[in-house]
């Protein structure tokens, strides 16, 4: 099999929305008129972004997850998107895992699959999303007003706990690391939660590097500081089952400083939590309140007493 | 420096037309009403696309280069496009002269970079590109008619010819060896080209295969044949002065089978000879025609004496 039964075999479907979709030079896409095109790349690095240990199913799940996350950030509905794939070999049973996850999500979220390239090499996934917001709508990471709330979708933590597991740092119940490893190996992008909160909340962000640290892209940008409370990390819905069996200053540092976990961290004005709370209802995703923006500059953590802690919380970076 | 101060100092500049540019979620993008999209992703690898002996620069150019010439073979203008890179480390002096290189080739053609991504793992650099074209007007692989001729841009064989000097397989003058260089780091993607042969040529390709693989394609997808001379190959524009110096049964190879020649391969009907040479002309590119479009099926090849030949000409295939 070579490069072009392998597109044809596991990458080629019929175009839908699309004017032309895999085969020639360049897809065509016809953009709905006036509306705005969100656009976010994202490449993924074996050993970097996923274990070699992960099913290929699973993996292509997370490769276009982690991208339709962006799309969620900023409120923008899913298109379409490109994949190139970087692999060291032809492996049929791979590619057949590989493309069923990833397009069983695309599915999902009506995203159609309209070019890219393959290529030999060692495993690299790179993909580019598209998606449509109605120009003004899109939620940035600039506009934070001091007085919102801060808001952290679904549950964090999960994803760098099954990490420590797999890193022999951590041993926790059979039944925790299963729950624990499926939230880092199929993240749901919270799509729907990100487009209801389109006029509703102030600034947003996708969670892929740790909370503190991508809570620190919003105040950058918005140029306002944060309070975070702690007491939701000791019993609330953001914090899972298997996170809640940790003692507490094991759980602060997943919770804060995890990363992986492709939920979104947003702020909304106080006047608008009934709101933000039907929003998350109709999407069926749990919201948790974990502090307020304010006019200074910095983040400030409180401890379960409401204490300020001197500790600060690292950000994922990819070079360090 | 890490990842943010990376993308903040080589490879963010002020938005011109997009909306948001690089440092959000996602990038925005306003399209022009009525306009469709050309998208077009390449993912490069090193010691596949390219050798580790090639300049930042260079790479930086060729990168962007490839990704421009699929939109050279729709017909489409360039907008925009995101660049995902994954680096070994962070080498300062490589960055510089990677991010000048490509982003003079951006300025060139008014291609702005709107974001993207950076992660460390093999050098490995994936760009998807954004085009516009008037709906009806891009150029399809599969648009070819029996009777028209072929054409193909400047001049094919040197990026091969490049290659094997590099392999040790062949030995030029340095002069030779120099141009042929040249133009295997740094194709001249055929933009211009692509754009005034809207609505006289019917099917169009880069060729980056190998020229009679390419040709293969919009065969294919044309369902028509093609006889393909070879006179050409002894002398014309198509044919450069350091491909000239070797004998006719290598050159024969270079220029049908080489790849990496990013030139455009494009049929159009005899009445519009006159047209294919204006627009040829306005652009500054020679454009030589090296055979004809038949009702059959398969890609014949004529000797010099006009004899069909029984060898094939392999296409370049990343897996075998």
């Amino acid at each position: 099999m070579g490069e072009f039964d392998l597109i044809a075999r596991y990458f080629t479907r019929p175009a839908r929305r699309a004017v032309l979709g895999v085969g020639d030079d360049c897809a065509l896409w016809q953009p709905q008129t006036g509306m705005q095109l969100a656009i976010s790349s994202d490449m993924l690095v074996e050993g970097r972004h996923f274990l070699s240990t992960v099913s290929p199913q699973r993996l292509g799940h997370k490769a276009l997850a982690v991208n339709l996350s962006d799309l969620a950030a900023s409120g923008a509905k899913p298109l379409a998107f490109t994949l190139s794939l970087a692999l060291p070999r032809i492996d049929e049973a791979w590619l057949k895992g590989f493309s069923e996850g990833m397009l069983a999500l695309a599915d999902l979220h009506q995203c159609e699959l309209i070019g890219g390239d393959t290529t030999q090499g060692p495993l690299t996934i790179g993909i580019t999303v598209f998606g449509e917001v109605p120009p003004g709508d899109a939620l940035l990471r600039n506009a934070a007003q001091a007085g919102d709330d801060i808001y952290i979708s679904g549950s964090v933590g999960d994803a760098r706990l099954a990490l420590e597991v797999f890193r022999g740092n951590l041993s926790v119940s059979a039944a925790d690391f299963e729950s624990a490893r499926q939230r880092m190996e199929q993240p749901e992008p919270r799509v729907a939660l990100g487009m209801s909160l389109r006029g509703i909340a102030n600034a947003c962000i996708d969670v892929s590097d740790g909370l503190a640290g991508d809570l620190g892209h919003i105040l950058k940008a918005s140029q306002v500081g944060a309070v975070l409370t702690t007491d939701w990390i000791q019993d609330s819905a953001a914090i899972s089952a298997a996170l809640q069996a940790l003692p507490f200053a094991r759980r602060l540092d997943m919770a804060l400083a995890g990363g992986d976990d492709y939920e979104l961290l947003f702020t909304a004005p106080p006047d608008q939590a009934d709101a933000v709370q039907e929003a998350a209802n109709d999407c069926d995703v749990s919201i948790t309140c974990i502090g307020r923006i304010t006019s200074g500059s910095g983040l400030q953590v409180l401890d379960a007493h409401g204490v300020p802690m001197s500790r600060r919380f690292a950000s994922f970076d990819h070079f360090s």
